[in-house]
């Protein structure tokens, strides 16, 4: 008895020390696709029920002005996973936006992602959903740092059959108009082979959430990283039996009502696991709303223009760091990127940042842990089709290049005299005040030309 | 000794007794000027901060549909403390919109206000800050139920001398500018005597806030009443001195961090003096933001336009109820509107409804207090300039005549068929619908044109 006794003991003991050694915190990544800044009920919306976001922000940090890489799917991506702007890596083009399922590039195989990163920390790393970076064999997130892959490859609306009602003028008559699944021939890809086509979408959004808790579950014993990158609410829209119907907003608030279920599962996951305290998760999506699909996109609520813009609209997004006794609850206006994760979770992993590269993103961890109240983020750049459009410093933005959505918004439009905003002031960017401060806007200028002068030129990945 | 006891153990009896048999509630209501729905943090603003606000909104009922009965100061105000569309009361007009220094008109005698009906319950009430519903003696609030009044009897830019800069041209210049007290000679109003000339705008909302206070203080043994319509942020933008250069908003954004921390105190006092489980607080403002003041005005968020317009923006107003205790913590989708504050308050107080004319607010206390699930409000009459510009029947609204703020936006154009939107799905009205609903069309025609014929001619208080 006596020795069973001290066995237990042994053991609690054994247990509290490896508790107490998990030094480094596990990181899960919330990853939507053409969420619009005004689509979360904390972030503003009227109509779409977000109560698992909302509780997440209460409890963690709402913020304000982060920032993608880039308004379109493929670029961004590309920037949140290896901390660089798209340009420097060959990721962003002007002939293509994004990758296709023709595209024979990917993200190349010199680039380091988050997961590569935190493999030299041995940690077990899965990317789920949306990749978007290269569906080719060497491109696979397998290839880059992830133990397995399980998702759509590129987007949701790709390998689309003829015959079908298209989509644009069906979602204008019907804000609840669901497509065909035999429409939209995308493949599910498990690790570097094709498990399912089409792709059943009505149950992506809970097989990807549940896909999530799988493996927060199976490596609840060691640090891990998660990368559940949402197919939706990127068109076609589908939602599941459960959400269906359900939101006043029609089939997007559906969408979304379903991610947020999806959001509350995954934290009641890491709360019932105890993980909570030691697992920093992070929510926010590729780049703004898609405003030509009508009540099928999405809004940017305040912002100006959406998907595909260098206005605030197409590169702001509602973002959430959670963190549970580690980030005190707060709204953080301070400037942040999903290019600044890599820095960010390497410093908090205790991984160093690679020497060899130019990394764009920042350390926000003193930031997110309240051993500081400013971000070493102070700038925000731009890029557009390889096109440097706008540049923010501090408060201002300046616009040498304006243009709208693609094929809605105001034309392509390049500014003898720059446009300038003050997006404190003027976050709707209405207020054109460059005449007022020409010091602004000589300075914006002149940073922008170095910034410019830093990129490399790189092979192209997405004209191949 | 024992009888020091006893008397001790009765004092606490009554105390308990006195409490249980408060059978009427405390109301207040927080009223701001111009504040958009895009204003506050918790209704999505990136870079103002109303902690107290969104405490007030996580604690109570945030509500997303809320509608004032006219999108200017004056008609607004009107329905508020009647229940009446301006309209019926004369307070609304084509030729002048709003009562100015030299009108002669006012609230006419005839209709009751919420102090006059909680009056028949011997309520203690209070008027404190705009009133703007006439200010020749036999308009002010102690002429219609208040028992005492404290503030500036119209809009805080009236009264202006010339030699100043102008406002609008020295506004867009500095999103910082404080225009000077001197150049704004409106009154202070105590009572029925102007105590102030001109008024210490610095000053102005903290001391609404001080006043609200010492009224709920005096006032915690009976039932009371407090009407508090903050001046601001109505142009001229005064904040004091703890809060002037401390937002990133510019003044603007002091003057709505200054209202927050009022919002802060009253709720304190609520707390401290044992009154929050039986004061139901309201907080919300009269009509969307002036656009036309460039960053002296606010942000209707994703909503359409603003003050003076019958789109979304100018007449949807961030609204939050508070009553801790008693009404969940929710977020409330469905509609509601000031005037329905009036029956609401009467229910909640035993106060039966006059009879003797057309009411146009509905009792919401069922809904407020989770009774019920289901507005009994289903409508919105969009009036401007006495004409029924728009109107909402559930998510449908439908557009008779359209136009922007006054002095920019769209112009006046009369719609031969109407412009329909669908709310629930578009809020901010961008996808006109009415060519695949003719039926909705023409069902809120007919609803629109009864309910014109609802309305008898009365004397115009404006245009006197």
């Amino acid at each position: 008895m006596r020795y069973l006794l001290s066995l237990l003991l042994l053991c609690t003991c054994l247990v509290t020390a490896s508790q107490l050694q998990a030094a480094e915190p596990n990181f899960v990544i919330i990853f939507c696709d053409d969420l619009g800044y005004g689509d979360l009920a904390c972030f503003g919306h009227p109509t779409i029920r977000t109560p698992n976001l909302d509780r997440m922000a209460a409890q963690g940090q709402k913020w304000t002005n982060f920032y993608v890489g880039a308004s379109v799917c493929t670029p961004s991506r590309a920037a949140l996973l290896t901390g660089r702007l798209p340009v420097r890596s060959g990721m962003m083009s002007a002939k293509r936006r994004v990758l296709f399922p023709n595209s024979k590039g990917g993200l190349p195989a010199s680039e380091l992602t988050i997961a590569e990163m935190l493999k030299t920390k041995d940690y077990a790393t899965a990317a789920i959903g949306k990749w978007h970076l290269g569906h080719l064999p060497q491109y696979l997130p397998t290839k880059h740092g992830f133990d397995s892959y399980w998702g759509i490859p590129y987007s949701n609306d790709m390998d689309a059959v003829k015959g079908f009602p298209g989509y644009k003028q069906t979602a204008q008559k019907d804000p609840n108009y669901a497509a065909t699944i035999e429409q939209y021939q995308v493949p599910i890809i498990q690790n570097e082979t094709v498990v399912e086509k089409p792709a059943n979408q009505r149950t992506i959004t809970q097989r990807y959430t549940d896909k999530t808790m799988e493996f927060i579950t199976q490596n609840q014993d060691k640090p891990f990283f998660v990368y559940l990158a949402h197919s939706l609410p990127h068109i076609p829209l589908f939602a599941g039996k459960r959400h269906l119907g359900k939101s006043r907003r029609g089939i997007f608030g559906d969408v979304i009502e379903e991610i947020d279920s999806g959001v509350g599962q995954i934290l009641k996951t890491l709360e019932d696991l105890k993980l909570a305290e030691n697992t920093l998760v992070v929510f926010t999506s590729d780049n703004g709303p898609w405003l030509l699909f009508d009540t099928h996109g999405g809004s940017a609520g305040l912002l100006r223009e959406g998907k595909g813009s260098t206005f605030e609209g197409g590169m702001r997004e509602p973002t959430i760091f959670w963190w549970p006794g580690k980030i005190a609850p707060k709204i953080e206006m301070e400037i942040g990127a999903t290019m600044d994760l890599l820095p960010t979770f390497c410093s908090l992993a205790g991984v160093p940042i690679p020497k060899d590269r130019v990394i764009d993103g920042h350390d926000l961890s003193p930031l997110l842990l309240g051993k500081t109240d400013k971000s070493p983020r102070k700038q925000v750049y731009y890029w557009r089709s390889e096109k440097l459009y706008a540049i923010r410093i501090g408060p201002w933005k300046a616009h040498f290049i304006t243009e709208g959505c693609y094929g809605i918004g105001p034309k392509r439009e390049v500014h003898e005299i720059p446009e300038l905003y003050n997006l404190d002031h003027d976050p709707s960017e209405k207020y054109n005040v460059a005449k007022l401060h020409p010091d602004v806007v000589a300075r914006l200028t002149k940073i922008a030309q170095a910034h410019i002068q830093s990129i490399e030129p790189v092979e192209n990945q997405l004209a191949k």
